[in-house]
């Protein structure tokens, strides 16, 4: 449960415990967590995605265990979920081609409690913007650089969802307009520019992943060293985008890419003081997430705390 | 004064109306507005900027005017200006080149009135989001296409300032990761790609205004048809991609660029459909701004009705 | 036969004929000629690719079939075909997956008859420098814009082939170096640009020929104009440095895109005043290619000819 | 003089040697050669740029030194020099700017010898392809790597001049079409991608010479290698574009940036791995040139011996 949130029910005990659950596409993650953050049981399990039942059955089987080692019944429920929330945050409402009947599901009745959910790159941010890399900010703007590249918002202190529940897609901004389309359509997106999905084409075909192809960058390879720090250049470019238009107090990085270490982060400050407009002297703070594999089920503990407050 | 916040004070006359000023190069405007957005008073006149003391002297002279046309001594003042204001919007806290005196200023001071400053491309956001196209909207987007491209977000109702009050500057977003870098460093931004400061270079010299432009593509000049159809295909991408970030229900265009009317808004809208990202078959809105130059003095209104009560 | 090879042979009536046999993948042309390019036969028939002894008779009859016609039995002989010729142009050495024979095939020996083997895009370009386009021009280039773009290069007078044979290949020169690479491995090439090939990528799908791409041009569409001028620009992009490396005094456009007509020509004109660069006020002739699907036939005879001489 | 040339007049020992004269904007070369190539004197003086008399008297007494030291009166002379020459190579036509007089001026007539002018990056090539790097290939590219780059072909064997002798401007080939315009008004030319008028843009100012850039490549600062390894990769897009076009044996790569040594060579070789299309298995040859500040007189004492053989 989120500190912000829990000043005015220091008196009670039930409620002082949320529970997050990760639906992810091949493992459930399942948390509780108390007010400062910190965490009282986790439980992980296989997704059994394309078995409807299957994957229900999980994320209820999840829910209970986390409920019975904790001894609460209270606890507000958040679960962090691929795809498009519906307006009220009850389900989610878009998500097309992997786990079947997830759209519209109605979790408070199927859990028979209270439950929240929300995108899952949203629910990252909340674990790092109330207990990581970002704690105590109020404007924060988070990238996972993985396979894609997700991202998320959180604005005046609240997480940002825009109309349709849609926002947060940094991913797919654009970086190269005459780049090739993503898969949202946007030619030469952030996406495109530095997440695994594109390695194979940047690369032509000599490497198949991040890593592969930063062994080579670090053993002195020529074209391996352009198209790397072509991508964390074009990544600068993106973050300084957002700095532009957000100008939020700190940018997080997560994600498998951010295991480069300082072979991401020194050429990227680099790159960003050439690329952010420092009005007054002001940047933005790049930080790396705290949280690994559960910020999605950490995240979403703290939002349906804060949401079930409102 | 805005709608919203005057829920709670139909009762008293005395904050009934809210004065806004914008202090442009040339021109002061001063405006009084009611609740209901309507114009009680309006007020032109020169800047005098280059003279410290004249150009103050001017706002508190034109304040005065529509104080005493309005006989109203207890509303609340918002300046539009240009520059990034401090955090407690109650001054102008960089603003290098132009207005010398500006920076720190303390208008609550010097008017004798509580006055908030706000950045002018945020105020005209303002006046559209609470009376103007977006009316009524909650995420809303604005820019404004003219010598230079501005912008400023409007985020869960509220106007969106981010880190020292920097965000909004939305014509800083890269478009071309490999374009030339604008004044702020950006490469290839948005505002290089369809504001009116880049005519002379995306036209080689030919054309020297937007307006020249759009008169030699009107008959039928192959190269006219290019340039802007490419420029009109770049705000496509550029909207697109803030679409797939901020997820406003509404983005607004203003500014002498919008002129153009159809030669602009039906290319737009064929470019938005290729490139927009419609999850679930929603479309952000594009409108045209309903206010001109009187926006900017309209929004800074609504902003101190609106931050005087909170 | 070709003029300029026929001055020392005035008084000699048995070489004042070539045949010429255009070895296409569905089609087989052959022509015989006289010194001034007066077509004295024609004859077409298919081809069979696939079947190797079928295609290399149906050579064979074509071929006996112009000199029975022509009654002429020392002609030399060219032929047209696709891929790289060898040093001494006796044969194919070159072309991977189509008419599987092809490559090391003496033809000399099976038609028993002195033949020299060219390639097709240079063979098209002999006919436009001897009796087309370009008569009694020296230094020539040639495109044809078709599904592909082909080129050949005419330099002092003579038909360029370059190490290998391999000259002439303008298509895959760059015009974007961020551009997708095309079959050879270049990046963003000037077939990319605007050959038949890429107009699904160009349009992102929505037109599947040039000709589509070109209704939709004439009738007003936004996106097509763009899509097209930008080709057409590219193509000028393509020309101006082509005329900064071989400085030809005549390039040729040829294949199905210059039926366009105007619509290329004109905006390829405006273009070409932008980029090229005309150093004491010379300029390059722009011609379309006066020659259709006999280009090659009579190409192929034209070189024969001549290299009968040398 | 050159071997080629000589084979017919190995009996005479008056022709037996060729003058040549280098025409710089600051300095003036003059050498004599012999048939193989042997340098029999060489003379350096300065140019006198600005006093027309000046230059012209000291291009003779250079002539006058050569002509007095090898006891020889009847060698033809060859003189290099910047600009277009006219078609017979009797002057130099079209050179604006620099060394006013030089257009038009009858050298033959002011040295009372007969006298070849041709273009120095021509001049450059010709002593590469006799006796140089390029010695006994018939087709070649050269390019000349310095503050602009510059280029040559030899084509047949024969130094290709085209139409206008405007040939060779290589430099001047486009490698990004939405580049800025370089001085001939072509957008994102080869010159632009790698010769050092650009490297403040390409550098953002942070440095004023390849020198500079390469040092802090080597140091390993990562704006240095992402900028240099783009250049380099550019270049061999470039050369690649050249193998596709003219299929030279042999490219030659001269000038300063080549001091660069392995740090150029080697990224080199690697993206042209990536970018040439080597049919068949053939790869066109990339060699350093051999002749350094004597190129330009050595190749027009080379122009001149075959020229006066013609």
């Amino acid at each position: 449960m989120c500190e912000k949130s829990l000043n005015k029910i220091e008196n009670s005990q039930m409620s002082d415990i949320a529970i997050g659950i990760d639906l992810g596409g091949t493992r459930i993650k399942a948390v509780a967590i108390d007010r400062l953050g910190n965490m009282l049981h986790q439980h992980y399990q296989p997704t059994f995605d394309g078995d409807e039942n299957g994957w229900k059955n999980a994320v209820a089987a999840a829910f209970r265990d986390v409920q019975d080692k904790t001894g609460n019944t209270d606890a507000l429920v958040g679960i962090s979920a691929p795809g498009l929330p519906n307006a009220g945050n009850s389900a989610i409402a878009w998500m097309p081609g992997r786990l079947q009947g997830l759209e519209n599901f109605n979790w408070t009745g199927f859990l028979k409690t209270k439950t929240f959910v929300l995108n899952d790159a949203i629910s990252a941010m909340m674990a790092e913007a109330r207990f990581g890399a970002a704690k105590g900010r109020k404007n924060v703007v988070m990238l996972t650089l993985g396979t894609g590249v997700g991202g998320a918002v959180l604005a005046n202190g609240r997480p940002y969802q825009g109309a349709f529940n849609k926002a947060g897609h940094i991913g797919h901004m654009v970086i190269d307009s005459d780049g090739d389309r993503d898969i949202t359509g946007m030619p030469g997106s952030l996406e495109d520019a530095i997440g695994n999905c594109s390695i194979g084409k940047r690369t032509f075909g000599k490497f198949s992943s991040t890593q592969q192809l930063l062994e080579a960058y670090r053993k002195g390879d020529y074209f391996a060293a352009e198209v790397w720090l072509t991508s964390v250049r074009k990544l600068a470019i993106g973050l300084a985008s957002l700095t532009n238009i957000l100008s939020p107090e700190t940018i997080i990085l997560g994600g498998g890419i951010t295991e480069a270490g300082k072979d991401l982060f020194e050429p990227l400050e680099q790159y960003l003081s050439l690329y952010e407009w420092r009005a007054g002297g002001n940047k933005t703070a790049i930080e790396k997430a705290w949280y690994g594999d559960l910020a999605g089920a950490v995240g979403a503990a703290c939002f349906a705390s804060e949401a079930g407050k409102i």
